[in-house]
């Protein structure tokens, strides 16, 4: 069941507590990770090995796996298995390689021409979770945008499992990407190996992907400590599904258990336009999480969770535009009056037959998503995330005539002579 | 006189401690800033005004002007001054605008649309250093892409000058922007402001901004306290000049102090081709510098700067990408066979004609650029800095039948049975 509000009845307070969420962005656990990451800086690869005995259970004698290991692993799935991942890996790539494009030169003045170009990130690193979630699709959905940038070098690092292994998903991955080597080291160690090099491990310019609670601090402190970058700051996953008569209730109740089951701290809000929506939603969810394997986790999530009643989809957009989900899904007929409507939201799943898990595997969009949010003032990854663009310019004798006194003016109004010494002696 | 090192002579590591700069990112500040910061998010605007009394030297009543005072300030400056503001505004306007582009719809399979809409950030605080330095060209800078992109709300800080008001100049831009309104606070408290919220002053989703070190140390902290991102985190300014036997030994040494003028912590780095033009290249120095009025702050930051002669402009090249450099002139007649080469840098002047003043003002790119070596990693600020990429998908009949296998399979794979049900419960 979930807790119920009216739209109408909140006060602007009200709305606030409701769309807060990790507010408490685990200032606790900084310690440990301070000490990781300290560790690791300097004791590199030791560091590393010990770390994996102590979280991971396994004595390594070497920090990652290389090709034939990976060709080993990856022959162990199934074909319909591989099938699927190369269908995921297609429909990924077809999306992400339409994102860059080149841009044309500006001539703002006579002589003077401005342009960027586009440039790989030359090393990234991505963190692709592992322990009792493996998520090959994630591995899917930061390797395919990183090929198609063009990044020189990419570091994958995950987990090793007790065997010393990695599992047969992610390894038939690594060869769809054309990835020859996995560096076996998880959580907070492996942000801090990516962020200084190791002996093993080497630098990289930003570190990507998601992860438990200490991979996600080890991320934000290595982003205020050096000068590596990260993808996006992240959080619990969540959903916001808006739902109308029209909706059918039994989509809707699948949407929101498939948010719940990441995990207790996921939250899966529902705006709908009546009360009546919503009951039937929750007799659909009540009998859907009876037989679901990870029902424990998902119950504790939709009792974190909300409805929230409105007047009509005008007034849920609204909501949704303060809540800023993670991921929105749209169950009306009337999808399409709706879509410009949308101000704040990582990925958008649009009508009946569009249910999140499309997206979160296969579809082609990007699963590495602003959460908490986030989305009000970010992108979801793309190869944009994986690129830097650079500005050019080039003036010649024309154009030197006709910005020189404009930028002597500014540079004198500002005080900054030497500024105006660099056009004026070129004017001459 | 500039250091002098001969990169064949260079170890790797001495190569790395050569690019290091801002290694100590003042954690000696970080406590008045928390303070401040804390000070501002519990007491408001009782609070700033506080600090512009004992930071500004100002009693304020109130802690904005509007559009009428705004006016009045910009009557003050001269028509050549408005005129080379208008230039300035124009040109990086028209290199701005075309930054956003419509992206198409890809069906990544028959009946599965993916696409990518832009919304704009819809609030953004924008901060304008004051005191001895105003800058309204960094205003332009930010608050052209700002209007492009479409940010409902723009905030604008800069600290109020001893007479409680702003410069002329910055007044004359906010009319070009058709912003009605500036707030009066400068420093850590205005990024706090601008975090938080106060009576006077509205909450944003992103801060935008260059700053002392305390303007900076406050960002970052605000990115990780709050979930208000920052546009890009902020050095020192740097130039790295490469000149071969082509080059104008004079536009060279103007070249590097435009960069140091601006702070004795500025590094303006010359990578030549011979040991000759570095000598050339000092003599110049010298006898600029000393007819310079802020002569005192680019000595020291010639100081801090050095030179490093390569055998040719391909060497030259590759310790600029190690550098990274916030701005990268290259003055040869052979500039069009090196930009190719170029990986790593903020924006690029080329050719001899090209200086970096062109560019801090009015050649339409953008000045807010990543320093420290940022480069590597980042952009520096443009439209898609005050926008977000939305994903959307839609899926039909033919499209759930096309994907819902593959998706099944990869939920099950991943031990997600609920994203598995969101999908065969609509195959039904």
């Amino acid at each position: 069941m979930l807790k119920t509000y009216t739209y109408a009845d909140l006060s602007t307070a009200d709305i606030d507590k409701l769309v807060l969420r990790n507010s408490d962005p685990n200032q606790s656990i900084q310690s440990t990770v301070n000490d990781i990451i300290e560790d690791v800086r300097q004791n590199g690869d030791a560091a590393l090995i010990n770390y994996a005995a102590k979280f991971d259970q396994v004595q390594l004698e070497k920090l990652y796996l290389e090709k034939e290991e990976i060709e080993e692993l990856a022959a162990t799935i199934s074909r319909d298995q591989q099938r699927a991942l190369e269908i995921a890996f297609q429909n990924i790539h077809k999306f992400h390689s339409t994102q860059l494009k080149r841009e044309r030169v500006v001539e703002t003045m006579p002589g003077v021409k401005c342009w960027r170009e586009v440039r790989p990130i030359e090393k990234v690193g991505l963190y692709i979770p592992g322990g009792s979630a493996v998520l090959p699709s994630t591995l899917l959905m930061l390797g395919v945008p990183a090929r198609i940038a063009g990044c020189k070098e990419i570091v994958v690092c995950s987990p090793p499992q007790k065997n010393g292994k990695i599992n047969g998903f992610v390894a038939y991955c690594l060869l769809l990407l054309k990835i020859e080597r996995i560096y076996l080291v998880g959580g907070a160690q492996a942000v801090a190996a990516m962020a200084f090099g190791t002996s093993s491990i080497p630098k990289v310019d930003k570190i990507f992907g998601p992860g438990n609670q200490f991979v996600t601090k080890a991320k934000s402190t290595i982003q205020s400590l050096t000068n590596v970058s990260i993808d996006i700051p992240a959080g619990p996953s969540e959903v916001l599904v808006i739902a109308d008569h029209t909706a059918n209730p039994a989509y809707v109740a699948a949407d929101l258990l498939a948010q719940a089951e990441h995990g207790s701290d996921s939250q899966a809000v529902l705006v709908a336009t009546s009360a009546e929506i919503v009951t039937k939603v929750n007799a659909e969810l009540e009998s859907q999480l009876a037989v679901l394997p990870r029902k424990e986790i998902a119950a504790k999530a939709i009792e974190n969770s909300y409805a929230v009643i409105t007047s009509d989809l005008r007034e849920a957009m609204r909501f949704s535009n303060i809540y800023a989900p993670e991921h929105l899904i749209i169950e009306t007929d009337y999808w399409q009056t709706v879509t410009s409507l949308i101000l704040n939201a990582g990925s958008v799943f649009l009508g009946h037959l569009t249910p999140e898990s499309a997206g979160d595997y296969a579809s082609g969009t990007n699963h590495t998503l602003p959460t908490s949010g986030y989305a009000r003032s970010y992108s979801g990854v793309s190869v944009d995330s994986f690129v830097k663009k650079i500005t050019f310019q080039s003036i010649n004798e024309e154009g030197i005539k006709q910005i020189g006194s404009t930028v002597e003016i500014l540079a004198e109004l500002e005080g900054l002579q030497a500024h105006r010494n660099a056009v004026s002696i070129r004017k001459k």
